[in-house]
């Protein structure tokens, strides 16, 4: 009796299962020739058309700096999120304007300033070169002849591809090296600021807020795309949606999502969780304090040090969230039976067997022998002051250029000299001062780390203290000086190492070291791995077919998913906020900050309806970079703004889990309701909302 | 050199954390005849006088059915949480007038409704009587006896103790069992209702957000004390704080815990965490769904529901996080090497280890007893329906109090009969439908779980179908008639054997099993552990000394802590909530249940001062029970009510963790704002402000 009455409940409760079951979750970043066409239509019944795709994607930009944004008006109106933005706002600041801290609004177009060093580009073609990347390895090569020979291949494509000034062609591996395609962009490098509201508001509840919602942020900023001195008629742009993000809709983020890991082997992740985790995490609290320190010697310093605070504050956050996944034992134990079927079902053929079987132990051993260098490589590269990597970008610059094309390090092939001029090249301001104190905290830090003997401290130290070394480099050189920058460059190699400038010198005592790091990884790590990831992502095509999206590459990737709350700390998370929350949080801390509000917040609060949303949350599967997508709806309509990941999200670099992990956007209504009643820039909200667009 | 300068920084510190680290957690729910004066004085540079206890302890009142409260008016005012008055709202409401939705507002003092049932108390003397309750044990006498002993002596003391029929008396066991102490009250059964508002604003957010900060709830509400037919004129009352609980100050919490695990041996834990945690979390739940279906009937039958509704909910949100604190490895290996540690300290002294070191184990083997009958227990309880107890009430009443003192059942003794009788004979109305269908299914549960052969389940069903016997025995019965209560307990043992009454029948048949379990249970369990406890209790003393507070146990106990903050979820919980809030929560769910405001709050908005503080946070160490209890500061001025613990204090069960530990309290602003405000209850506000205190 009692077991035919569980019997009964135990078949019931599988009917219900199987009836809610075969909803998959809103998982994947994936590539535009391959969307999730059959997923949509099961779970949303919409298929996007080939015009709706390619409408997206031409509509999406990538800022190179590191973040994503869209068209959004036909004059080339590009909107992006504050944070992705604040590079070129701190670039544009002066100790007298700090559009930063005060924000920034051109009225007309002759207010629009030119940013600095910003360069978008918008995807235009994807071409599957696989066959001519993996073709290029000729039996008998070993692992760093073989790797030089793909490289080789890459930058020689790459060079065909690109046919104008306007023109950028990149060849990117995915699924695990499993195929690589050639990616052709237009390029913008006259971008110039339209608007951007004060930080405080932008990243409200700064550190201790980012990543956990309920967010209460207006992370955005406008930019301008313009060509030969005219904003750009962008023939395809995201429409604004009059009502905005509604809960329960179905919406699309399309934008370039940084890197994941989720395609990695058992072991590769051991080694980020036991070592490569701690390193960093290491190196990047220590850059912290020292920035902090500097930052505290005057309101100049506060200034100047702003950008790099947020983005190591940042950045902490989010690794210290992936390696706390990381050591989540159900996590890992995810990943080794994930693996463990992947390969017991290689196994199981013996021409699969043969072909990918040995894959698995190849990178175990390369793992091994990464990890013996992992503190040196982080250590080394002394992470933090900008100064010294412009100048060895010039060291590197004179000799590989010189070079063939096939020889040399990757970010100098020809068909990336263009680009790398234009960051080299940037008239943004340095701050002498605030690199010193970086490069001798990175040194001190090295030297503690690494001790004395090693090649790259004896080299940098050449016998001298950590802050000697610093303030000799730092205070005398000239490399903030861009047209001694441009002087060095056209002078090559001779007018390098006939300089006298103490950073260029520095710049040449440290780079033999880390090439000969370099040369000892792409042998024993990279040149192994490489193929190994190759045979892994192949074996997933023989075993699954291409089902799946592959792990995030900073290139344009959709996502899809629902605005939906979620399960949190005990109680809901409801599916957007409000500016009354705004208002709620400033007062519960009694408007100190990170929780204070610009006084035109408290000067202009009646204006506002405070029932607006603000931040809302969705469902699409999102990583760092992705920061600045639109989201859209069915009809490609822009219904808001990514601009942050929940805390619940941050293990999503490895594994992605719907139940609680959500994107966080900005609202559409919250830009111009504040545009509208707080900045007084209705032509703006007018152009995104296309009211003038007609009479323009 | 490396690590001569780790040792440094280690050196460093150790230094730092000598300097902060003196400072012990707020920790503890003191009795007010041990209040932790040293603590206090070297934490906060505060001693509380003996006046300033006594009065602390004379404002303080317990709500016998649950909860605490305390006096606000020199005119017998008392404040406690909504959701410790819901129960006599809910009896004093009816179809026509439900008082628990729509709240309540007595004019002046006629209009105030007398409660059913509700009898407050006030401790107004405590003593010390361990040696005469371990006294009446004699050598030789077995467990169960001496368990007798214990129990008779504990009767005797109390009734000797009680002197008028306004007073109370009870025998409480401290410390495990290493105290025993009698605790004497005045009490007051004429206690009238004078202000409450919706639940809906009461209890804010619903279930989901019950336990989980931040909050915006108005859990108030106000009685009055009466004797004679007049309101008391309290002399000692707390006054109204002018600024209300202010980031950072020290705090007092009077009130009642009811219950916690702190002293438990491994063993019980063990036993919690394996079968009772699980079998009562079973219980719930399947109640709690039969309750659900009940209330899915109609708007009457959801009015009657309400209160048993928000009780399970609340029960199983807090068993369900005390379950989680149980299966956290971390928090069971602290108990485990706490235990280990006061063994090892017990066994380092042959006369300790000779008269406790065979505590532990007696416990053990108690505990592996009692595993084989909990599920028996719990579910021949058959919890939910009220009917079938009062039945039990009848025919037990009849019983026991015709036995010598001494030899009755525990809540049947002289000095308890009074207060039974009051509960007994209540004029609450009652709801047969709704016990039918819990009684329904608490059969047909116990059945499922029992099997149809177990002795409870055979008397009960005597061969029938569950739901029919529920229907029978409840349709039928008179046992909700006040009048016919009295008629048998007044007719004795004859009137109740010759009853027809087919509840008081069902009340007859299931006695005896469930007499023959408590029997076993005090055989084998609870005479095993009571006086095995004691040891445990005093070899605490003889360790540790008292220094430090006992167990919960539903009386007076003072905590301290500070108004403050905590890290939540990635980021930090404000010291205390806005009205904004409250909006912006309201209006992130769109207005949907249970985030839903009373109409008038939104007809009211902008009366309000939105920065008005509503709910806060402090370090206090509280449970179950403390619900209504006052926080006050240093001048015993009162500045908030608590009403929650955060979901991160419900393992505060087993262990204290002052970083995330906290109390939730509404602010005393809040209150006065809404009654002014938003009820128009000027005259109640300035009585709790002591504005018109002299005219009256």
């Amino acid at each position: 009796m009692r077991t035919g009455i569980r019997f009964l409940v135990a078949v019931l409760l599988v009917l219900s299962l199987a009836a809610g079951a075969p909803m998959r979750a809103d998982e994947g970043m994936w590539t535009l020739d391959n969307p999730p066409l059959k997923r949509l239509q099961e779970k949303y019944g919409f298929t996007p058309t080939p015009e709706w795709l390619e409408h997206v994607r031409l509509s999406s930009v990538r800022f190179n700096d590191g973040g994503s944004g869209s068209f959004v008006s036909p004059n080339g109106l590009v909107l992006t999120n504050h944070h992705v933005g604040a590079g070129q706002l701190q670039k544009l600041s002066t100790p007298q304007n700090d559009f930063v801290a005060n924000g920034f609004h051109a009225r007309k177009s002759e207010e629009e300033p030119k940013c600095p060093d910003l360069e978008l580009n918008v995807l235009v073609a994807m071409e599957n070169v696989t066959a001519r990347v993996m073709g290029s390895v000729k039996p008998g090569m070993n692992a760093a002849n073989a790797l030089k020979a793909r490289r080789a291949e890459g930058a020689t494509i790459e060079k065909e591809a690109k046919q104008g000034a306007d023109q950028h062609a990149e060849v990117v591996s995915l699924y695990n090296g499993g195929e690589y395609w050639l990616y052709r962009y237009k390029k913008y490098t006259d971008v110039r600021l339209v608007f951007a509201p004060e930080q405080q508001i932008a990243f409200f509840g700064g550190d201790p807020d980012n990543f956990t919602f309920p967010r209460y942020d207006l992370d955005f900023a406008l930019f301008r795309a313009y060509e030969n001195g005219n904003p750009v008629q962008s023939k395809h742009f995201l429409k604004w949606s009059p009502r905005g993000a509604a809960e329960g809709e179905l919406i699309f983020i399309s934008g370039h999502p940084g890197s994941t890991d989720r395609e990695s082997t058992v072991a590769q992740l051991e080694s980020q969780r036991d070592v490569q985790y701690p390193a960093q995490l290491r190196a990047l609290r220590r850059r912290l304090a020292a920035l902090r320190t500097y930052a505290a010697r005057g309101p100049e310093e506060a200034r100047q040090a702003a950008g790099l605070t947020f983005g190591y504050e940042n950045s902490l956050k989010a690794l210290g969230g992936e390696y706390e996944g990381l050591r989540d034992k159900n996590i890992f134990a995810k990943k080794q039976q994930d693996e463990a079927v992947l390969r017991r079902q290689v196994a199981a053929r013996p021409e699969w067997q043969q072909s990918y079987g040995d894959a698995w132990d190849a990178i175990d051993q390369a793992e091994k022998k990464a990890s013996s260098i992992t503190g040196a490589l982080i250590f080394q590269a002394a992470i933090g002051p900008s100064l010294p990597n412009r100048a060895q970008q010039i060291v590197r610059y004179v000799v590989e250029s010189k070079k063939p094309d096939g020889e040399r390090l990757p970010g100098y092939h020809d068909s990336e000299l263009e680009s790398l001029r234009f960051r080299m090249f940037s008239p943004a301001p340095v701050y002498p001062a605030m690199d010193e104190a970086l490069l001798a905290d990175a040194l001190e830090q090295a030297l503690e780390e690494l001790g004395p003997d090693n090649g790259f401290v004896r080299a940098a130290l050449a016998g001298k203290k950590p802050a000697e070394v610093a303030r000799e480099v730092i205070s005398a050189t000239k490399v903030g000086d861009v047209a001694f920058r441009k002087s060095l460059v056209e002078g090559g190699e001779a007018a390098v190492v006939a300089s006298t400038d103490p950073l260029i010198q520095y710049a040449r005592r440290i780079d033999p070291v880390r090439r000969e790091m370099r040369k000892w990884l792409d042998e024993n790590v990279t040149g192994i791995e490489t193929p190994a990831g190759e045979k892994i992502g192949q074996a997933r095509f023989a075993v699954f077919g291409k089902s799946n999206y592959p792990d995030a590459t900073f290139t344009l990737r959709l996502t899809y998913g629902t605005v939906k709350g979620y399960p949190m700390n005990g109680t809901i998370a409801p599916v957007h906020t409000t500016f009354y929350g705004l208002y709620d949080r400033a007062y519960s801390f009694g408007l100190k900050p990170p929780f204070h509000l610009p006084q035109r917040y408290l000067d202009r609060k009646d204006k506002l309806d405070l029932t607006t949303p603000l931040n809302f949350v969705c469902t699409g599967d999102i990583i760092g970079g992705n920061s600045g997508s639109p989201v859209i709806n069915r009809d490609a309509e822009l219904v808001g703004l990514v601009f942050d990941g929940n805390i619940e999200s941050l293990v999503g670099r490895f594994v992605y889990n719907d139940e609680k992990n959500r994107t966080v956007a900005v609202h559409s209504r919250a830009i111009v309701e504040t545009l509208r009643k707080v900045y007084d820039a209705g032509a703006i909200a007018d152009e995104l909302q296309g009211k003038t667009a007609a009479a323009k």
